[in-house]
């Protein structure tokens, strides 16, 4: 896998606002603190040497599971060829915090984020303070998850080119001190295209781009009928999933809106790639065997 | 700890609903359907027996980590002098499915639920479903957490007697198929009580009973002003936080108003009690050694 990373993409892409992490976080409070300790990450400012941990790092990769991101890290050492020293194995760097696990090689990290746009919160404002304190240059971050696909089938590859929350608009509403600030679940077409331009003919799989719809529950806030409550029937369900196919959206998933949001805050480039693990318009149960997408 | 679990709370609790888990499920479709496979578990009606797996169970614990649930297992084996056969371990019952922990001893299952309500919402309506198909009597749902003490230092020990969200109200806005459905985040107040009763004058701690402020955030969503962003200045983040205090508000955390109001919609006797890892009023940072609280 090859991204255009080298030049500085938060810079360069109209999309994107205008200021780098490398060089400028937007929070005026960091600047004042003797020390940032990242709690979820069990990582510091006084406690480790930040830019020598991590201020080689391009591509920041983030994932559901810890074992999917091992996995994954394990992979990109594969085909990357890179090779440990004799008597060591890739250790997770954040496990003693307790509450994600990181693997690194060479200058991909590879962190999982739990379920849900507040866990996956946490993990990126630490990991945005994290590039701003390790002064990575012009990270790439990727969201590599699984979903719901919708109207395409188990095993379809989906590059979100925008996400749309429960009012159907491209924005997520934080809550800040009793207050609702909007901020727009941008991300990067450029990327998007760049990403889907890797996808093979000859792939067993197809790959798509297209809307995600961000969910707060996999069950009812996914319109499911198989939840502990139900109180809508099958043709109310079978109703707003077909109104989403026309709104665009080819998946749903349950961090999207967050990820886009804060990245597109931080002046990050951003992708989301999910692989579908069923049709909802066929069903709503995952069966053991669609494991294996996950 | 001894608790009043034999009687039918969530028949006999007036501010529960009138129907119990037990004998009932308030999801139609769950009764047509030929398999249950509860994804996030790992577990299925077709796979496995699960009224001899969990049929005795009548505490269901949860907490943020896998490891702190580990340890509390163990802690509940250690507290009734339960022994395993020779040879064998507490093992991780839904490790395979890569998403939650839980470990079971005697009628205690302890399960992590991840960070944030959305991650706490799919283990709750998997372990309801869980606790139906088992046919478990009048289980006990207590979460046991870590929160942002407010007025409180850190160390304390909180339990909730209501759950406020950003709107300050008493309810869980869920969204449902392009609604929103508000549910009451109701606990029960005599298991409250009951659990308060508990609290020694010997302890080296305090336990306060109090409400708690749910968010979906670390960072903004609580008013700190160590972020990856921060619009705000500490004067409008100590004029909200007084505020909060002001209604009552004793915690902060990020899992309550799913907790409460789905365990109140499925009429069952619930908790919460969270140990307070720093007071609110004096700062934001939770360092390292507050660690030792988590």
């Amino acid at each position: 896998m090859v991204l255009a990373s080298e030049s500085c993409g938060c810079m360069s892409t109209a999309q994107q606002s205008s200021q780098c992490i490398t060089n400028f976080i937007r929070n005026p409070h960091i600047l004042a603190m003797e020390e940032d300790y990242l709690y979820h990450l069990g990582l510091g400012t006084k406690t480790h040497d930040l830019p020598a941990m991590f201020g080689d790092v391009k591509f920041v990769i983030v994932g559901g599971t810890p074992k999917r991101m091992e996995s994954l890290a394990k992979y990109f050492m594969h085909e990357m060829k890179a090779k440990l020293p004799i008597g060591t194995q890739l250790s997770d760097i954040t496990g003693a915090a307790e509450r994600y696990s990181m693997y690194k090689v060479g200058p991909i990290i590879c962190v999982n984020h739990g379920m849900g746009n507040p866990s996956i919160s946490i993990l990126l404002h630490e990991l945005i303070k994290l590039m701003y304190h390790a002064k990575c240059k012009n990270p790439v971050f990727i969201r590599l998850g699984t979903c719901g696909g919708l109207g395409v089938p188990g095993g379809t590859v989906v590059i979100s080119d925008g996400v749309l929350n429960d009012k159907l608009n491209a924005e997520h509403e934080f809550k800040i001190l009793g207050n609702i600030v909007a901020r727009p679940t941008k991300l990067d077409v450029n990327l998007a295209q760049e990403l889907k331009s890797l996808a093979n003919l000859s792939d067993d799989y197809q790959t798509v781009v297209g809307k995600t719809y961000c969910a707060d529950d996999f069950y009812e806030g996914q319109g499911r009928l198989d939840g502990a409550f139900c109180d809508y029937k099958e043709a109310d369900k079978m109703k707003w999933l077909n109104m989403l196919r026309q709104k665009g959206v080819v998946n749903i998933e349950m961090e999207s809106s967050m990820f886009a949001a804060l990245t597109n805050q931080a002046g990050v480039r951003a992708a989301i790639i999910c692989a579908a693990i069923l049709n909802r318009l066929d069903g709503d149960q995952v069966c053991s065997i669609n494991e294996l997408f996950g």
